[in-house]
């Protein structure tokens, strides 16, 4: 098992992504990793040099935050992401992993890796954590690969979605809802009442409705499927409050006269794991979903700790069969799909 | 003054809503507040009989929320949201009040109290705490009267969302931001892109471009404009994380042992102070603007307290200018919007 590491993505990249993966590797011993970038940078964070299962491989060029993505794939051969996408490509590594440019990683994806031949637009698709007894976590897709969707799309990414909840996850009947303003069937823009009709008729989920943004952190599906820009806004709308309510919390806590202090003291291990509950990082990257081989994105700001937890989330998930299904499935365009298709662009 | 209410609509009513009319004409004396719903029931829930200012006039139907909304406000003549309309339309009342079913109140606001005809579609306003010291409060538009926007929506509702922070909320040179996936202008959906386009060229606004759905708490920008649907799923997320975390809090507080208990007993005062900040019922409910007189929404499960927050809102909104100035201004077509509208309707 190989996974290819785009060293250079990330605002506090190489940093922060190469003690990330010093991390792993010293606990995965069964994975190896390969850390694409600047040869020099990289070294210069490396603290242990006797790790067997930790490669550093060369690159001259980086794609920025702010680069146009398809540009600077196309362009820039030798940059760190681009020569890591190539390795997952040409079978020298089953994984690529970035905390880079967002789009340049979907186009890397497309470009470099190459769709699943049945899947008309990948997905970003990320786990989060659910705060009642029901759950764990829940699984939503498209959170941003997809600025518009179309019904197929969504479609697409419920059987997506579900592949994965079934073995990356090991849930046996995942459910599957609709991210809609209302619960009741008849709720919802074109977009998703069109992509309703469609749900209700694919065999291969278990779907089970309508889900309002309200319900998502209590558990109401193993998985929930939302046009991509919608689900970018509600993965951010959650992000953000949690953020912002720790702040407060923090703030009240520590700065608040000693009182609230002690308080702080008495409280320590039930704030660790609140904190637990809520922090993202521990639940590990996104996957960009219906291409080849597996992309998984973190957070720009993503620090060691999140590097290393999405890196063992990775190593697990490339060590089930979530993969070769999806190729086995996905692997040449389907009849079925490519109908659906024509008929929803007829329809619009 | 005059504010009509609708007793009957919410999951609690009437005796919330009664509950909350009574606090708020116990205090407000200058307002008057009339109750439209079933009198028998009404009355049951009334504990002062002598409020001079209270006024309770029956109805016999009742607007479900299951109802279709356009079907029932044309048929229950009788229900006691559209009598409450019809007060507001022929000048007996100067805003309309309802925890009722949101598509049937739209539907009111369109068919009994008729929309600003430079309007096409009203919006749905909600002002939501800011958790930083940037600013109290943020306004964000529409969070749900459309499923379905389009870029000239957008540009109607940043008008009229900067007018409402303006005349009612008082900031002086509000700032407008455009919710999108990303901060830069570039960035966007189809309906983002060309709503950005619109908004940069809006000489009746203080334009400051997109924001993320993530910055929002923080105090991104006075006035927040995203399409109906996006807005809606954005609201919602946030209560559901802000309600989510607040039920894990107090788990942590009262059912974990002594020593958390005693950390309750220590921060009881600044739990309250942070419950304050994140209470949307203080804050009030959503208006939907657009129309010619005011209509005021809250929750479903709208409690006394709430009912009582809104009702304070209304009474000091309809005691500003914004009415009459929002009449002046949008009180005819406009060249201007309708161009726009023709060219817009054009391009999709």
């Amino acid at each position: 098992m190989r996974i290819a590491i785009d060293a250079m993505g990330g605002d506090k990249a190489p940093k922060e992504i190469v003690l990330g993966a010093q991390k792993a590797a010293a606990e995965l011993k069964n994975v190896d990793f390969l850390l694409f970038g600047d040869q020099t940078q990289i070294k210069q964070h490396l603290t242990t040099e006797d790790l067997s299962n930790l490669e550093v491989i060369h690159t001259s060029e980086v794609i920025e935050s702010d680069d146009e993505p398809v540009r600077a794939v196309r362009r820039k051969k030798d940059a760190s992401m681009v020569v890591a996408g190539r390795a997952v490509k040409e079978g020298r590594a089953d994984a690529l992993f970035s905390a880079g440019n967002t789009g340049a990683l979907l186009a890397t994806g497309l470009l470099v890796i190459g769709r699943l031949p049945a899947i008309d637009r990948p997905g970003l698709m990320a786990t989060m954590p659910v705060l009642s007894d029901k759950m764990d976590a829940f699984t939503m897709l498209d959170v941003g690969a997809n600025a518009d969707s179309k019904p197929i799309n969504l479609q697409q990414h419920a059987i997506l979605g579900s592949f994965y909840a079934k073995y990356g996850r090991g849930i046996k009947h995942p459910t599957v809802a609709l991210l809609n303003n209302g619960s009741e069937a008849s709720k919802g823009s074109d977009l998703t009442q069109k992509a309703f009709a469609l749900l209700r008729d694919t065999d291969e989920i278990n779907f089970i409705g309508n889900v309002e943004a309200r319900d998502l952190l209590m558990g109401a599906a193993d998985v929930v499927v939302a046009d991509g820009f919608t689900g970018n806004a509600v993965l951010k709308s959650i992000e953000g409050t949690a953020l912002g309510i720790a702040g407060l919390l923090k703030d009240i806590l520590l700065n608040a006269g000693t009182k609230n202090k002690l308080a702080a003291l008495l409280l320590k291990d039930s704030l660790k794991e609140i904190r637990g509950q809520l922090d993202y990082s521990e639940h590990g990257g996104a996957i960009l979903i219906g291409l080849r081989q597996p992309v998984f994105k973190t957070h720009g700001s993503a620090e060691s700790e999140a590097v290393y937890n999405t890196l063992k989330q990775i190593s697990s998930l490339i060590q089930t069969d979530l993969m070769s299904d999806l190729n086995k499935v996905f692997g040449k365009k389907k009849e079925k799909l490519q109908e659906n298709n024509k008929e929803e662009t007829n329809g619009r």
